[in-house]
């Protein structure tokens, strides 16, 4: 594989050789290497220093079931510190088999035009895209397959992105009809934006999966794999992952208190249920959607789903939990019609829904729109297309609303929005939030999953349950597996080594593993170190540690010394 | 003296005894003293744990010539750090002789009201000034007198206070017609309306100037203090700052290629002349205004004007060099009635000017106003004053606004922008900005007054430079003294020394005042190491590193690892 390095001052491309300091890494991992060896930590996340990373995990590009994410990372211009953030879809599997183990976007064009980057087994190379100024996911992804046919993966910015919002995600494609997966946190649309690049387009066809240094050992474990994933009572065709999707918990999340609720006012919403997964799949498929389908081909446990309005028009593809907690309950909306049009808007804009519910809610708490009334959200989300002052204030996200707007009610650790899921109700992940080197972001070790072993509302016990997640994670992220794809790895590390030593013969053992996980936190953690981060970024907003949540009327009180502590055995 | 402990939550008040450890404290240093003892570094600036600290310097309330400014602080709602502003005025002198060291405003009242605080020999009392909401600074100093007397002095917010926007100053009266002498930097206007707290009143009738240890001494050292003030070629009668006040330099600043022009984009101005302190006090004179007035009763220099506009109508007292450079050249504006007449709605507001200079420089630069036109400038403050949401993101100063409007050319440091020296023209202030505890801040450390010892172009030597100065000006802001009076003390210390034993009886020697000077920086820096500050928010913007300043067409080049080493020998 080689690294495709894009200078867009000089609009040219060059390839690499890996360097071997970046042999061993992949998706998250690879892109806090090349952020700690490359990147000034103290440019300006917006300017010519900063780069935009695009990596297929470890795993990317083989057959193995769920291990097509793409990881997008750079320097956030949301939180100033590092950050990756991961995209299902295509997209990842596709740059694998064009043989990129990244694409790194330096400068940026001196004429302040619009490029889009082409990839095939051919080459690459920028095309201008300046005609495609303005327009949305959807057209932009209409534009580059009418341009470059219909099978291309399109990764790229809406309006949003452009307008440098840092609420800003970035689009990727997917297989079939999933046409806006989102890698959704710290602004990363803002930087492919400030790049000038409207969009990458992929087209992988007459490329082969990677060569596999052990094939027996390799493909044995991905069929153990495949096999648990389709065995598992959650994952499997009778699992609640499979049939709802990431909606599968709002009622649990609800039950437990957890659901923000008109800007984490209450952690549960009175019309839950008409949010919830088996509503969602059941009104889907009603109305001739789809449930169960993939994001990428090689996925066995098919979580997706192709919501329609009640004339059976498609809306969005897919709808999901956090979108529904921070587009739906944290805004007081109650159906799931209401949720998707929303969804569908920042979809099209380009807009991280979890950082865009949070300021919609923030903006509510202001008084610029009523809590249940979707109308006046769709009227500032009309602002943010609009790039008026208002919408740009809005597009910023949560914190630069709050600020404007003098609401100190802000849900936001690192300057980046939380997502659905309250901390004072579910501590581990008001650790997560406050800890992890990424901001408030659930995908970093969320603690919903072992809420059963650890009591969400103590304030104990949280820090340990938040760092196992936090290291856990980084391997999924790293090797371009779903956080759904967990249980099999989880459960025996043992597979997860049997994979990475099958794709490469590193040799591998599991120790090698765990200290693999503990080298991706510590180099992000020194890069936030070197960007200026401190222990006073590791917090909780006042207002959550005096402010009771109900239904419990608990606050979050994990012991701020202990969250300090979180890494010292890194 | 004692403090005063103002209880917004509960509205009440309480008269303390002045701890042992803050004895010896005065103005800025008691603000970092108290801010590292009872201000958690890492609290919300605008939350109730928050402090408002007014204090008068040690040396106020003495018939000290120009030692009656008053110091303003708390943790800064713009910088995140420990923050001093200080105003001329009345305001330090009459608050000493009530005998006041502090008053410490705590707490945010319940019902979110306005409150007026009136102290007098009597005692203090808080009063309901809800019906004051929304006046600006002249009408409220107005009802503030004439409900307690014409002979009052008043503290007070305007709208931007109230609003909590971050560009917001703290007004205070002053001698005459001085209405609105600001301690303008570091959104200190915002935290005083996080408090509820529309005006500060202190009748001073019948009180006397604090007790001297050694009368002998101090009146001696005080004598020989006003005699070399007045015999000093620049503050005396025929030197210019009497005549011009800090509009003095408007010329010499044009000259040296660092008058901050259309959004720092150049250094030189072409109307520069037309903005001089000499052709400030012809047409002030000219028009029957006034020019060499007092803002404080004691002061021998008289540096201040009283601005009428062509038909002899009062605008403005007094209108200041760092106003012109801000509301004038930064904003293309070339005329004195037009600077005067924004100065006019930013005193009116309650706005600090440099900020508001700042974030209109920026606003211009994203095309919301047009350099030169002063009518489009008057427009934008206009949306400040009706509170739009154009007009919250301007007040909340320049980097709010950059972000906003997305535009990376924002002067600032520590989110605080730069009063009106380039820091490419002047690099000794960019030192200052980027090291000072305060933020981008001249008063911290202004290297244009030893422009003729230190070449203000050169990357070498700007760092002792600033330093000394940065030492030097903790004890002018300790003691109340204005800057314009340091040449007597700056030239023998022991004439500082012999004011403080005058006063104290403590005995100090010089080797006492320089020790002093870095206990206070020692504070304020670790009050920012708490707060989570670190050498990543030491720097200049990175445009100003490879943008070239006309008409020198220098960059800021001081190294960055020498200004991190600038406070070690402290």
């Amino acid at each position: 594989m080689q690294i495709l390095r894009v200078n867009m001052e000089q609009l040219g491309v060059r390839w690499e050789s890996v360097p071997p300091e970046y042999e061993r890494f992949g998706g998250r991992a690879l892109i806090a290497k090349i952020l700690l060896t490359e990147v000034p930590p103290q440019c300006d996340p917006l300017g010519p220093h900063n780069k935009l990373i695009l990596a297929p995990g470890l795993l990317g590009g083989t057959n193995l079931s769920s291990a097509g994410r793409l990881s997008v990372g750079g320097k956030s211009p949301l939180t100033g510190g590092v950050k990756e953030a991961n995209s299902g879809g295509d997209a990842g599997t596709h740059l694998a088999r064009l043989g990129v183990k990244a694409v790194i976007v330096e400068g940026q064009p001196a004429d302040g035009k619009l490029y889009a980057l082409y990839i095939s087994r051919n080459g690459a190379e920028l095309f201008p895209a300046d005609e495609w100024r303005g327009l949305g996911t959807y057209a932009t992804v209409a534009r580059a397959r009418e341009r470059w046919g219909e099978h291309c993966t399109v990764i790229s910015i809406g309006p949003a992105g452009e307008m440098r919002m840092t609420a800003a995600a970035v689009a990727c494609t997917g297989y079939d009809e999933q046409v806006s997966r989102m890698a959704a946190r710290g602004g990363l649309g803002a930087l492919m934006g400030s790049k000038g690049l409207k969009a990458v387009v992929l087209d992988a066809s007459g490329c082969e999966a990677p060569p596999l240094a052990d094939p027996e050992l390799f493909r044995a474990a991905a069929r153990r794999f495949a096999q648990e994933l389709a065995e598992n009572p959650r994952t499997g065709r009778q699992g609640s992952m499979h049939l709802y999707g990431t909606s599968a918990i709002v009622e649990a999340v609800n039950e437990m208190g957890a659901l923000p609720t008109r800007n984490f006012r209450a952690g549960r919403f009175e019309a839950a249920e008409n949010l919830s997964g088996p509503r969602l799949r059941e009104t889907t498929l009603a109305r001739g959607g789809k449930a169960g389908t993939r994001c990428m081909a090689n996925c066995v446990i098919s979580c997706c789903n192709l919501f329609m309005d009640p004339t059976g028009n498609p809306i969005v593809a897919t709808l999901q939990y956090e979108t529904i907690g921070m587009l739906g309950s944290n805004l007081g909306i109650g159906t799931l019609d209401e949720v998707a049009r929303l969804n569908r808007i920042c979809n099209d804009l380009g807009l991280d829904s979890i950082e865009t519910g949070a300021a919609l809610g923030v903006a509510a708490e202001a008084g610029l729109a009523r809590f249940g009334d979707v109308e006046s959200f769709v009227a500032l989300l009309n602002e943010i297309a609009a790039g008026s002052v208002l919408g740009r204030v809005l597009g910023q996200g949560a914190v630069v609303t709050g600020r404007v707007l003098g609401v100190s009610r802000v849900p936001a650790v690192k300057g980046q929005a939380m997502p659905a899921y309250d901390p004072r109700a579910l501590k581990g992940n008001g650790v997560t939030y406050a800890t992890s080197p990424m901001g408030a972001d659930h995908t970093a070790g969320n603690a919903f999953g072992v809420r059963d072993k650890v009591n969400p509302l103590a304030s104990t016990g949280q820090c340990e349950a938040s760092l196992k997640l936090q290291l856990d994670v980084t391997m999924l992220d790293s090797t371009g597996l779903c956080l759904f794809a967990r249980p099999p790895v989880f459960a025996d590390p043992q597979l997860m080594v049997d994979l990475i030593n099958g794709r490469f013969g590193w040799g591998w053992s599991v120790e090698d593993l765990q200290e693999f996980k503990k080298t991706v936190l510590r180099m992000e953690l020194e890069f936030n170190r070197r960007a200026g981060l401190t222990s006073a970024d590791d917090r909780i907003p006042e207002y959550m540690k005096r402010e009771p949540l109900p239904p419990h009327n608990t606050v979050f009180d994990v012991p701020e010394a202990e969250m300090d502590e979180i890494f010292s055995s890194l």
